[in-house]
């Protein structure tokens, strides 16, 4: 994409409504823009993230088993009746009669209609297990939206819910989410640190809030080290994980119970994205979803539901990623690998040089930002650090006479300087 | 996806409620099911198809150099009132206050929104011109919802907006996005015909609507058989498509003026599925969308704006594509590209074949559903042909004595007999 065309509005100034950095970096590098209280539109820079971040929600979720459909954003009351949490949800949810005036809703979550879907469809034990999940929008009316994109109205969330046959098998779906949520975080290049979360009635200790770890964190946690060995180590070790400490500030207790002694535990500040829950026969007595058995006996499906944050990530990662100068972009989530620098566009020999190299790398499959503007380097390098992309390539006059471009790591600003073929082989690929 | 596993609960029964053909068979091939009138949940099977036909139009798009962005689906009533748009749009609009009782509603278009967008990220002529599209959501609370997917409350379009300095650009753009629908429709295997439509106060014939053919279509169209011959010769000739006649037969006039001698005039019936207009500076004006022109003046944007049904071209395929047994999808937006039956599950050399087949074609990249239920060969067809899958490859126990499966072909009923290895290699590549 040619910068000179890209409707990529940045911002010199800092905005004064953005209290944190994700949500000041977000406005100021063109990637959204508020249209009300708590309810963006995401420009194409930010699209392109927001894409990518989905794609691999939805490439773990499938590698899990689970599937994919859609439900609508707007549900009817009806449903939400029969679990008896219509009242109960209070003014969160967004609510609304249609022209026939009946009651709906903007789906705040999605138990109610995934239990219908499931009771109107499936009919036998054959049929399960069954992991389905969708990524669609959804609606929470805050009191005080805020934060950007980290606490808007509307957000776009993954929820997966699962349907066995007993908690055996809802045990083992419960887990293959578990799995697949440490290896989508990890993907995006994010430590996610499971805690346990509040423990209903039932279901007890499978629930489970996720926390990246990011200095900006809006909670504090508290962790047993081992994690950061783990992590490094790069594998799942469900049942190690399962055995170590982890708790927000909300819930620790200092020299609680399986709280480790002092120098096995780490204090940081950490971001929730993500939340899973076992909760058994809640929705399916509640909404009469029964399946037949085995022995021919009807069955109430036992369920859980697991949701990611989408929209949210892309704060996440930015609070996780960034510096004075802007942003840095984990490579798998970035909205260009590279950003190709033309210091003085209208020079033949840049020009040619910058122009072949756009082609080069577009060939190649690789996502190029090239900033073609007439305009100051100055302006160049500071947009460029701001929009964060991992590789900046840098071809200016001087450089090219000896035959050689800049190749910058946004990361690491590491720069070397190298021949152009020297400086795509090492992009390509 | 093995068959046994997918979330696809197909019909024997053809439900009441579905009045057209579309409706019956999304309804009864499991692909959506409604949750409250004019909304559906996609379940997985429809959801692979609408992704599949959002990705053909997103790519055309891209192609076109529009840029891909995503307004929210929630907004305020502001904008609405700056257009003056706001007391004019009726009951169609969904309208609620949210919980500070600001009015807010439900996207029935976005050419506020997207208008807002521009005025406050868009400074000068340089920027321009700018196409900008998103794919998203909407809601229009028709009074009878009906025909499923055709005409649904809650639906899936695609819509572009341009902005350019002047009426030959705005043309320009125009002209762009009427090629990339032409190139749009045909990549899904319809034969779209853009019909003159209403001529608005400001841009006169520069709006035309997209009808595609299919024996079942809601509206009545003339149009001159010379369409046949370029539709024919795959070539989009944009001045030879202007010359001739089309029109609903709400504009028709029979022997009126244009119209071509009867040996000329097809009568066909059509299905709306795109609708494209310029319409100046109505929107610019009334929300004072200004760029500074090339001698420092400010000039208002030229607009256009250029709309795809998505959720509803899924039924219009369907539409022009199946037969009293079921769909019969054109390729590029089928579900899955092959079904693979197996005759007799449990018997050795069946599932043995059948493991391999599925294996060898997921290996090459190619779609399989693979009916490996336990269920007579009956069953097995009917699902199949209803579903409608391109290709289907049918492997039983007395074939494979003789070292045959079968391959058909479900859009001609074509069959023939033929090695593994032969009809792996047909379907590959």
């Amino acid at each position: 994409m040619r910068r000179s065309a890209f409707f990529l509005p940045t911002l010199k100034e800092t905005p004064s409504e953005a209290q944190i950095a994700s949500h000041r970096l977000m406005l100021r590098a063109g990637m959204v823009r508020q249209s009300a209280a708590g309810i963006y539109s995401w420009l194409p820079l930010g699209f392109k993230v927001l894409r990518k971040i989905e794609q691999i929600v939805r490439e773990e979720q499938d590698a899990a088993g689970a599937q994919e459909l859609l439900m609508p954003t707007i549900q009817s009351a009806d449903i939400w009746r029969e679990s008896e949490r219509y009242d109960a949800y209070g003014k969160e949810m967004l609510r609304f009669k249609d022209r026939h005036d009946r009651e709906m809703l903007y789906g705040p979550t999605n138990e109610e209609l995934i239990t219908q879907l499931f009771r109107d469809n499936v009919r036998s034990y054959r049929d399960l297990p069954k992991i389905l999940y969708h990524i669609q929008w959804k609606f929470r009316d805050e009191v005080r939206p805020r934060f950007g994109v980290m606490r808007g109205r509307e957000f776009l969330m993954k929820d997966s819910y699962s349907f066995d046959m007993d908690f055996e098998g809802a045990k083992r779906s419960y887990e293959a989410m578990f799995t697949a949520y440490l290896k989508t975080f990890k993907r995006m290049g994010l430590t996610a640190i499971p805690m346990q979360a509040d423990s209903g009635a039932i279901g007890g200790n499978l629930t489970h809030e996720f926390h990246v770890l990011a200095e900006t964190g809006e909670s504090g946690v508290f962790y047993d080290i081992a994690y950061d060995d783990l992590a490094a180590k790069g594998e799942i070790d469900l049942a190690a994980l399962n055995d170590l400490y982890a708790a927000t500030d909300e819930k620790h207790v200092p020299g609680g119970p399986n709280v480790p002694p002092p120098e096995r535990l780490r204090e940081a500040r950490g971001i929730e994205v993500g939340h899973i829950f076992y909760f058994g026969t809640k929705y399916s007595k509640a909404m009469n979803a029964m399946v037949q058995g085995k022995d021919g006996e009807p069955v109430f499906a036992e369920m859980g539901s697991y949701g990611i944050g989408v929209s949210r990530l892309v704060g996440a990662i930015i609070e996780a990623y960034h510096d004075d100068r802007g942003i840095k972009w984990p490579e798998s989530v970035a909205p260009f690998k590279v950003g190709l620098i033309n210091l003085k566009a209208g020079d033949a020999l840049c020009d040619k040089t910058c122009d072949d190299i756009y082609a080069k790398l577009g060939a190649a499959g690789v996502e190029v930002l090239y900033d073609d503007r007439d305009d100051r380097a100055g302006v160049k390098f500071a947009d460029m650090d701001l929009i964060g992309l991992p590789w900046q390539l840098i071809a200016g006059p001087k450089g090219l006479a000896q035959g050689v471009v800049e190749l910058k790591n946004r990361a690491t600003d590491e720069k070397v300087e190298l021949s152009v073929d020297s400086a795509l082989a090492r992009l390509v690929g």
